[in-house]
This record gives C-alpha cells, sequence and structure tokens, in this order.
C-alpha cells in the first residue's frame, strides 16, 4: 500500500489492531490518501487515541461513527464516506469490527451469542453491503485488469480459531473454548468466501486474513506478537494480494490456513 | 437402530426429514423405545400428519412443543421429557430444525439473518445445552465402552452447502446464493466441532449429516432424493456411527464431506 492512492476505510478503528492500522497508513507517504477511521462512538474516552491520531494527519483521517451492529449506522456512515469520497471510489474496506466472549456450551450466554453474530457475521455483511457501490466505483475507474488492495477489495479479520480443521488440535489455546467467538467466524469465513464469488464480476477481492495470536484488549496479554508487528505483517500480505487469492484465508505472513 | 432401545429426541419433526424419520424410527420393531418428536406447534394444521402419525404408535411418539428459537420453550420441553424419561436418558438427540432463506448480500434481510441465527445456530447450541444431562445419564448408565447413537449422541443436521471448501464450486446449485442459510450452517458445523471436543469425557458423540437434496419444502421439487431414501440413509449412517465419528461430517451415504 506504501506509496499508491488509496482509500481505506477501517472498522472498530479506536483500538487494538484498527487503531494500529490507521497509525501505520496514515504514517506511510502517500499524497491523495484518505484514511476513513470508524468507530462505535468518536466521542467517548476510548476513541481518544484515535483521535489524537486523527489531529496529528488532518485531512487525511476521517473519524467516522459506525456502529456495526446497528444497520442504520451503518447507512449514516456510508452516507457521511460517500460525501467526502465525491466521485473516488473506496479501495479497500477493512471489516476488523469484532467481539469474542470466552464461553463455551455451558457459559454461553443468549444476549451474548446474539450479539457477537450481529456484530462479526450480519454487521460485516451489512457494511460490505453498503460501502460496495463505493467499492464497485474504485474497480470500475481504475481501469487496471485483475484484482489488488489498490483497486477494490474488501478484507476481513478472521482468525485461526475459525478454522473447524484445526479446531481439535487448538481448542486448548484458550482457557474457555471460545465457542461463540469460533462459531461466528467460521460464519464469517463462509459469508467471505460466497462474497467473493458473487461479486467476483465486479473486480471486488474478498480475502480473510489471521491477525496472529496479537497481545491486544481481545488478544489478551499471553499473545505472541505485538499489534505493530501484526498490523505491518498484515499490510504486506494485503500488498501481495491478486485476483488468485479471491476467497482465501491467509495469516499476516501470507501463509494459506485450512478451514 | 433396529430393534435396539433407544430414546430418541427429533426437532422439526411435524414434516420433511422430521417428520419421515419419525416414521421410520417408529416402524422399526424395537420395544421400549421412545421417540419425542417436537415441533414448534402441535395443534397447528402444518402438525396434523405427525398427530395423526403419533395417534398410530402410542406411548411410543410423544409429541413435544419445542420452539428451537425460544429458549424458555427449549427448557420447558427439557422439563417436560425429563418427566417421561425418568431415570432413563435420552439415547439420541437429533437436531433438525432449521430455516434456510435463499438470499444474498442484496437481498438479505436483517430480520431473516437473526432469525435464521437464532434457529440453525443459537437454538441448537440451547437445545443441546438443556437435554445434555439426559444424554449424560444415558452414556453413563449404558456401561459400554466407545460411543454411538444407542449409548449416547447428538446429530446435528448439516447440508453440503455448509461446506465452505465446495462453496465455490456449488454456488450455482441454487438460483440465489442462500447465502444466510450457507452461513449458518458453516457456524453449526463449528458449533458441532467444538462440541465433540467439549463433551468427550462425557461419552456423547457428535457427528454433522447433510441429507442429500432432498424433495421437502427446504429442499424444492428440483431435488435429487424423496424424503425417505434420504432418511434411511441417515439411519444407515447413524447405526454405524463410533468415537471415530465424533466431530466428522457425513453424507446420507456415509461419505465424509471436507469443511
Amino acid at each position: 500500500m506504501a506509496g499508491k492512492v488509496c482509500n481505506v476505510l477501517i472498522t472498530g478503528a479506536n483500538r487494538g489492531l484498527g487503531l494500529e492500522m490507521v497509525k501505520q497508513l496514515a504514517e506511510m507517504p502517500c499524497p491523495g490518501r484518505r484514511i476513513f477511521a470508524c468507530c462505535r462512538d468518536p466521542n467517548a474516552p476510548k476513541a481518544q487515541s484515535l483521535q489524537e491520531l486523527a489531529k496529528k494527519h488532518p485531512g487525511v483521517i476521517h473519524v467516522i461513527r459506525l456502529d456495526v451492529a446497528d444497520l442504520s449506522s451503518i447507512q449514516e456512515s456510508a452516507k457521511q464516506v460517500g460525501s467526502v469520497l465525491g466521485k473516488d471510489g473506496l479501495n479497500l474496506l477493512v471489516n476488523n469490527a469484532a467481539m469474542a466472549p470466552y464461553d463455551n456450551t455451558q457459559t454461553a450466554k443468549l444476549k451474548d451469542l446474539q450479539d457477537t453474530f450481529q456484530t462479526n457475521v450480519i454487521g460485516t455483511m451489512m457494511v460490505t453491503k453498503e460501502f460496495l457501490p463505493y467499492l464497485r466505483e474504485a474497480a470500475k475507474s481504475s481501469g487496471k485488469p485483475g484484482m489488488s488492495c489498490c483497486k477494490a477489495a474488501v478484507i476481513n479479520i478472521s482468525t485461526i480459531l475459525s478454522s473447524i480443521t484445526k479446531a481439535p488440535e487448538n481448542i486448548s489455546l484458550f482457557p474457555t473454548l471460545a465457542l461463540t467467538y469460533r462459531v461466528s467466524k467460521a460464519g464469517l469465513n463462509m459469508l467471505t468466501v460466497c462474497q467473493a464469488q458473487e461479486f467476483k464480476a465486479d473486480g471486488v477481492l474478498f480475502t480473510l486474513l489471521h491477525p496472529g495470536w496479537v497481545r491486544t484488549d481481545m488478544g489478551g496479554a499471553d499473545g505472541e506478537i505485538d499489534a505493530r508487528e501484526s498490523v505491518s505483517g498484515m499490510l504486506r500480505v494485503m500488498d501481495s494480494l491478486t485476483e488468485k487469492h479471491n476467497g482465501g484465508f491467509l495469516d499476516y505472513k501470507g501463509q494459506p490456513l485450512p478451514w
């Protein structure tokens, strides 16, 4: 992504991987780039770091209110982003916002299950739906053949915990099973693979990334890498994606992962 | 299952595959078998065939009200089944109830998404949770080693459309993408694989079955087989399951399917 004009939107951008991605993208020299950093409540104390970062990069980072669990908020944010984009399209949508209750069958709470599917799966589907016209616009106006993150792409942040193949062996990774999280992310994987087919003719690339086990609020203190390493890895991988990776699932080092 | 004492509970038992499964099980000679045939509204016209079947097999088929999308209904049905079971456990739980909106990203409706996840994933999880004490009871009292559907098992009815591996090639099977259905069933697969690990020590077998593409209300008129063939195949497969199939995914002919 370094150096290329690329309008990017990131959900869940006020902390963890989302905030780090906004930071690294903003620090890359790239005239004309616009970064739409979306979070549930831009005025909350939890968004303060993002607001400070945005102040350092005026005209580059646009902080946008977007609650992915709320359809009207998604639609409102799409209007707002559209008015900034004008005739330019959106090149890259990073669906990063997620929640992860660490539960199992016995401890799973109905409300957590509903909220997690709403945020991790339905929210992701609806965000992609609402921003798709801008992605199509970008694909159309690029005039380039093939697929790439600089042309038009949706990157859905998944996790190795979503791999059904790997579940029996990695089920002990967390003290609890992270059952609801795993189920929601397996659903996200299917969503992404289907959308990769659904929007192939539009030239929009869909790829799933596993960020590694990262020391963030979500990953906990025992994570293997920090957010900086994860995000720089993911940005490198995004840079390398082509139509061959449409509907694919890679980790932050570019290694393919099994379903 | 033929000839063996086996207490079975089937959700979505008033039509399609569920009704056919109740029928075939009831017609097998097996003294002492109890079949709990569950459906949302036993008094509705849609449950008339089930009620007529139950009249032909008094003391064998117990029609139970169970709306898998409603936690209190699940809990109420578990109490009711428990009072019939007494000290006997439940040997086999078939989570068959499901809904299948045939949509895609553009046509998916928020309410359908929420209802489908609630029924196909959350409902299945909650039904298993509430009936687990009876399944554990059956496993414990069997005194037999290993796992089987005659001892204690949960069969979750999935679909080949849940296979992420197969999605790119079978996406044209339906005129619409069946996106929400696919996503929910991929989630169900993960749920089942996790529960297979979670309850391994209890001796409860968890296996996913693909019933084939069946001519039912859900499968449509173009299905390749009828409900009779699908169910007789699935019952044969269930009969053959052992601990080797814990967390597995097979079709109605016993062929393993990829995630």
